[in-house]
């Protein structure tokens, strides 16, 4: 059986749940829904996803006090990520219904520059069952009732969702609200399925029937999931949203313009959710003088100031004193507020080094209220230490009016998937262009978990060359189907 | 050096080029062309794909008379395939000014379901240095002058190749004339840039500044560049075209309506380019009975009679060679035309067996102009025997007007990434909708390497949140830019 515990007591029990034995035995089902779920229109799908968020939003309150009590994340916290997720369930429903997400093509047949071609239309389909790993930190937006599970579906794929052993009682309340729903719309057998335990994650992504997975997670975690696929006979696509330090660049005149702002928005952004962001700023360059010294005081008042916080586990609390220690010892970063960690609990960490002292060891991410301040005289000081902070989810620019921050964004672009100014990369909105995804080792895709275009994630692409009109699916019959189509070449939409 | 043989003539002569000592020289500046690439519009990228098509059709002449000498595939041949990749780049030169590939989307500021929101604007951007291997059998559409180099360049990444050894001089006369041209239209110095040998591949593969990998040949190739990537400290994507069954299915009704004329088709089709297409069906359900005779007869008289063929290299011939018998011995296929294969030349073998007999050993791919023919009473057996044949680019229906070829179709899809119907899968349409793509081993990607959407691969989303007008690009600034966008949901044209 799974144990369970409540950080915020540090009381372990036991879950009740036991680990999942017969993975295989769940795949076949889920490769079964996978052959029924294609005879239904996409609409249905839709109507699917809405009837999941409804029913995410019937049980919020039960869920919600079980996430809180497996993860102290709080009420208020907790109560916006499961509207988040209905949120997100209902978004990927008004893509389906848009319909442009299929990439429907039409070349039609005929005489070109090298002669008389064939007729070719072309969409998206499903690929298969996808196994989706939930994360610890977002016990809701990132976990059974995900991103990486509404985007799968609404693609037309059934999940299987390798439960986060942080908080086994929430997946399986999640898991049951959901498949309750989905249940009583009609949706076959093993279109949402779930397994428990370590080993049943490793099964999952060795079985042949999956064709891809979500994951959000450590890097050392993702890594091991990734050996499993190198030895797999078919390779799949690995969607892992892991490590992310989130540089973040306080310009001179910023600093100047606005010291104390500067200081609150940062260490609000920084002590979210007790640092437990993937998009946390974890490292924060800040002018040196005395613009910059009055950033780094504010910031530095309000951390000893704070209350400490409770992290979600207790590897992730160990874990997190481990690597301050290590960014102190070998990184050579200076202490300025030292936090203290007392079993599940940390207060807020800020440690600051000089750009030119700046290394890789000063750059591992610590998981958790912490920040690293680097002091730079010049933005080339920044360029140059740039070179030690791994890539990341985000990048930040806090800029004033004056400031031509052309070439800082230029530097800063290909390290990052998305870009912020005057803001803070924490909050990440939930819409038709977000993305959420940056290079190694923030992702290892080409593509978004959070957004529309996650849906692109799990499908590919199909065509069909002088098909009789029997066999197309609607969206590519010649007729007006209501959905935008590239037609020899010209986007064209629905009138 | 490198050397470089006539497969007409059996002639093996010194190339006069030297294997690559400095890869990662040339990778260099590559990455040096990116960062300058960057500063240039997308219609000025248009233009140098412009130009590069016009210095193919100028140079046709003398590059079709060094491939003819190192490959053996014929005048008309090849000079239609360089009039094909002149027509891929300047199809990728309108897709650049159309815009659509970038996936423009705005989301204005405001208030929504989840509270106020920030802008985001997102759109795809070039990932890098790509590094792009070319085939033996398509010595300019699938090689230096070929989708892969054409679909990068496009999405703004320079391109590093690796010269394919069956065809160097080929190889660097194309790269002559497509980097004179980009040097006239003033690209970079390293925007196009050519390696040559084995190891100078592995080196390419290896270096942590190339973002992508295109590659077109064998499986085991493949894989041994596969594993490199594995190696790697940044995993990157592998965008391989690998091995190529190609099912084909002649229905009942269709063998009784026609049969001489599908003989006359398949053995086309099987026999085109000495069947060294990755396209050529190797695989074709025929029904038992009279119809399905004389379909075989159709096919074995018209194999009988054909000339022999020039296989492009020594390697082609006698793997060729191997695997037929491998089929014969271990797959238990029994000979209907046995074929000659002579130093490098063969003429075409026809194989039959019984779909119930039908074995993974009887489906190994045989490179050249062979064609595994399956009888069947009823097509639960070929469903049945599909299960031993492995996934692929194409799947082929020749039907006659009354049947109901759903169940069949639906069999077929998931197998393949293009279904055919009443026609033959060589031949692969340069166009908007084309998908040539297919699951392992036909591909590992789920994205095509043919046809305009080929330039995803080479593309990441990049998200600005809250930016200055100043800093984003020109397609994401808020007036109108004359290209597709998706505005707070809503797919617009430009007016």
């Amino acid at each position: 059986m799974l144990t369970t515990t409540n950080p915020t007591t540090g009381e372990t029990t036991d879950s009740g749940i036991a680990v999942t034995a017969d993975v295989a035995a769940v795949v076949d089902r889920a490769q079964h829904a996978f052959t029924a779920l294609a005879a239904e229109p996409r609409t249905w799908r839709a109507d699917l996803l809405d009837a999941l968020a409804s029913a995410l939003e019937e049980h919020r309150d039960d869920l919600v006090a079980l996430a809180n009590s497996e993860t102290g994340l709080g009420v208020a916290r907790l109560t916006g990520e499961v509207g988040r997720s209905a949120f997100q369930f209902r978004l990927f429903a008004e893509a389906l219904r848009e319909g442009s997400y299929l990439e429907a093509a039409i070349d039609h047949a005929g005489e070109t520059a090298l002669g008389p071609q064939p007729e070719i239309r072309r969409m998206l389909v499903p690929i298969g069952p996808v196994a989706v790993f939930g994360s610890s930190n977002f016990p809701f937006a990132f976990s059974v009732a995900g991103g990486d599970t509404a985007s799968a579906l609404a693609a037309g794929n059934p999940v299987v969702i390798k439960a986060h052993g942080s908080h086994p009682l929430t997946s399986r309340a999640s898991f049951d609200a959901l498949s309750a729903a989905a249940a009583a719309h009609g949706a076959p057998e093993g279109t949402i399925s779930i397994v428990y335990g370590t080993q049943s994650g490793r099964d999952l992504v060795a079985d042949p029937r999956i064709k891809a997975v979500g994951f959000t997670g450590s890097l050392s975690a993702a890594q091991s999931l990734m050996s499993i696929i190198d030895e797999r006979d078919t390779p799949i696509p690995f969607y892992g949203e892991l490590s992310s330090l989130n540089p973040l660049v306080v310009t001179e005149a910023a600093a100047e313009e606005r010291a104390d702002e500067l200081a609150a928005g940062l260490f609000g952004s920084f002590t979210l959710g007790a640092g437990q962001f993937c998009t946390k700023p974890g490292i924060a360059f800040v002018p040196t003088g005395e613009a910059g010294d009055a950033v780094l005081d504010g910031l530095v008042t309000r951390s000893r100031d704070a209350q400490a916080q409770v992290l979600l586990n207790n590897r992730i609390a160990s874990s997190f004193d481990e690597i301050r220690s290590r960014l102190i010892t070998q990184g050579r970063a200076t202490v300025a507020v030292e936090g203290v960690a007392h079993g599940f609990t940390a207060t807020p960490s800020v440690l600051v080094i000089d750009a030119a002292h700046l290394t890789a060891s000063a750059t591992e991410e610590a998981f958790g209220p912490l920040v690293l301040v680097v002091r730079y005289s010049g933005l080339d000081e920044v360029y140059s230490a740039l070179a030690c902070v791994p890539d990341s989810l985000t990048a930040t620019i806090l800029h004033a009016p004056a400031d031509d921050i052309t070439a800082l964004t230029r530097e800063l672009a290909p390290r990052a998937g998305r870009l912020v100014f005057n803001g803070y990369p924490t909050g990440v909105r939930v819409s038709w262009g977000q993305q959420h995804g940056g290079p190694w080792p923030a992702t290892n895709s080409l593509h978004t978990s959070v957004g529309v275009t996650a849906i692109r994630r799990f499908l590919r692409p199909l065509a069909w060359q002088n098909a009789p009109e029997a066999v197309l699916p609607p969206e590519l019959r010649e007729g007006a189907t209501g959905i935008p189509r590239r037609v020899d070449g010209v986007l064209t939409l629905p009138a």
